[in-house]
């Protein structure tokens, strides 16, 4: 069976697809900047469910994935395009004014226009496709191709508390309530995500990033990327995870670290880049995880003594 | 009930999106470019049924309908980007393998590359996003609003031929079969229509048209929208029309000529400019139609002597 990464790696050699592969495509705008374009789906049924969220969240949701990746290549956003599938029963409900209402006040916040995309009737189900343009001083996207041995791997965000959140609606708890607690913390992690642009934009002007990916589909998952992008190695120090601490209370510390190593939709931000200028830069939220190694094809997690291979067990579509 | 125009109408006014509503958005891109970008959807059971076409087909046709968006700016197509949600046992299939392949087929000769895009899972039925980006000269995008009292009304291409081919599909009528007849070019203009960048290449050279857009909901909605849009009223003629030649082995006159006024997805451009200019220019297949007008709000069908107004009677998604 092909997984979705295997099948892009197909596409990527049978048609020399150059541009494919990372957060957000790179291509050349003017002599000063470069131009960076990513799309991200979300499906009913499989990326959301209606009675777990609202049309204002699920429209901020589905802006807030795009500005992640752009966030995730060093730029800046600055335009977007919206294609909106829609069974005709949810036409006719205030479920589309509601989408673009809280897709627009994340927009606004990061001064981000709408410019574009389609409208279609779908015969079942919900979908969306965000699609989100930046920009990206000349020659300076911070690929998953650059991180070298040596370099310290770090973390910007905590980890796990989408994944909590995501199984904390499982189990029937609904966003709603105003006293602020973990449960809220976790539901706004899964429901209503925050892209780490400003912490990006430090990393782009201060160079300080060699490799860079947003944590989407899992911790594990996404080194994995910038791993074999890079032909490097890993070792990773469970210790030194920034689980998100509103996890423990409801899950004991081995769920929390399966959830911080596998859980996606997170919106971290994972890099790579010199220990030393980058501790000194005491970015906020950002958290010194590991090493890259020269150990090819070798991702390890080290718990205390030990060592074990930290296999890529994010979220998969196929 | 809303439709799908009166919906983004409301939307560009309350969020002030200047770039929403053309074939095409338009940003700045360098001193000499803009860069044009478009973004379609082909749903499964709405635009597409899998039993009428092939995989191959299909690609050609998502990449088809957003190359004539790019056309009708007059701009060159450069880069793609493709989001797919899939339901799992098409995954498994050769079906998306076969998509890429039609897909490619067109943009190899068209020389766009295909930088991003996304992959779903589906719950039920394929969906297909397609985005263009292209190029235009600066300040040169051939946009909806540029039409004046005076000027000729163009058509590029036939019209009518992908409704007609819908309607013999709709009988039972498929592809195939190797000696070309009036059957196969209606299937043809439905299942892999073909987008007209040459002589929107020659229009945007020669900086011919004053406005312009592709035929994608019919010709009676579509001129609608450069009325609307421009602030003019329009007449065109009945017997000036480019009616495919293919529908009348099938179809009677009346049914050939609603056709021609209110079916879409034929990728014909239609064109508003200079009538003497344009007529001396000589270009292929394209025909004279009718005239814009200073009656504004008014676009009547001329037929002999007799005048009715044109109602928009195009495809609306709701």
């Amino acid at each position: 069976v092909k997984t979705e990464f295997e099948f892009i790696e197909k596409l990527r050699s049978a048609y020399g697809l150059g541009k494919v592969g990372d957060d957000c495509a790179v291509l050349p705008k003017d002599d000063q900047l470069d131009l960076v374009i990513t799309s991200d789906l979300l499906v009913e049924e499989i990326d959301f469910r209606l009675d777990w969220t609202t049309p204002e969240l699920l429209g901020h949701k589905a802006l807030a994935v795009s500005l992640s990746d752009v966030a995730a290549m060093g730029a800046e956003p600055r335009s977007a395009l919206l294609s909106l599938g829609i069974p005709e029963a949810l036409w006719r409900s205030d479920l589309v004014a509601r989408f673009y209402e809280g897709w627009h006040r994340l927009a606004r916040a990061f001064l981000v226009e709408l410019v574009g995309g389609d409208v279609s009737r779908s015969p079942k189900g919900l979908f969306i496709d965000s699609t989100v343009l930046g920009d990206v001083p000349k020659a300076r996207a911070i690929q998953r191709n650059g991180a070298s041995p040596g370099d310290g791997i770090f973390v910007a965000g905590t980890l796990g508390g989408a994944a909590g959140g995501l199984k904390l609606l499982e189990s029937g708890s609904r966003m709603g309530g105003d006293t602020p607690s973990d449960k809220a913390v976790l539901l706004e992690k899964q429901l209503k995500p925050s892209p780490h642009l400003s912490i990006a934009n430090c990393l782009q002007t201060q160079q300080l990033a060699t490799a860079m990916i947003d944590i989407s589909d899992g911790l594990s998952s996404d080194l994995g990327h910038i791993c074999r992008e890079s032909g490097v190695g890993a070792e990773i120090r469970a210790e030194k995870l920034p689980i998100e601490p509103a996890l423990e209370s409801f899950f004991n510390s081995a769920e929390s670290l399966d959830m911080a190593l596998n859980g996606g939709e997170d919106l971290a931000l994972l890099f790579t880049g010199d220990r030393e200028k980058i501790l000194a830069a005491a970015l906020p939220n950002v958290r010194h995880i590991g090493e890259v190694t020269a150990n090819v094809g070798s991702i390890e997690l080290i718990t205390g003594d030990s060592r074990q291979p930290l296999l890529p067990k994010g979220y998969r579509h196929f």
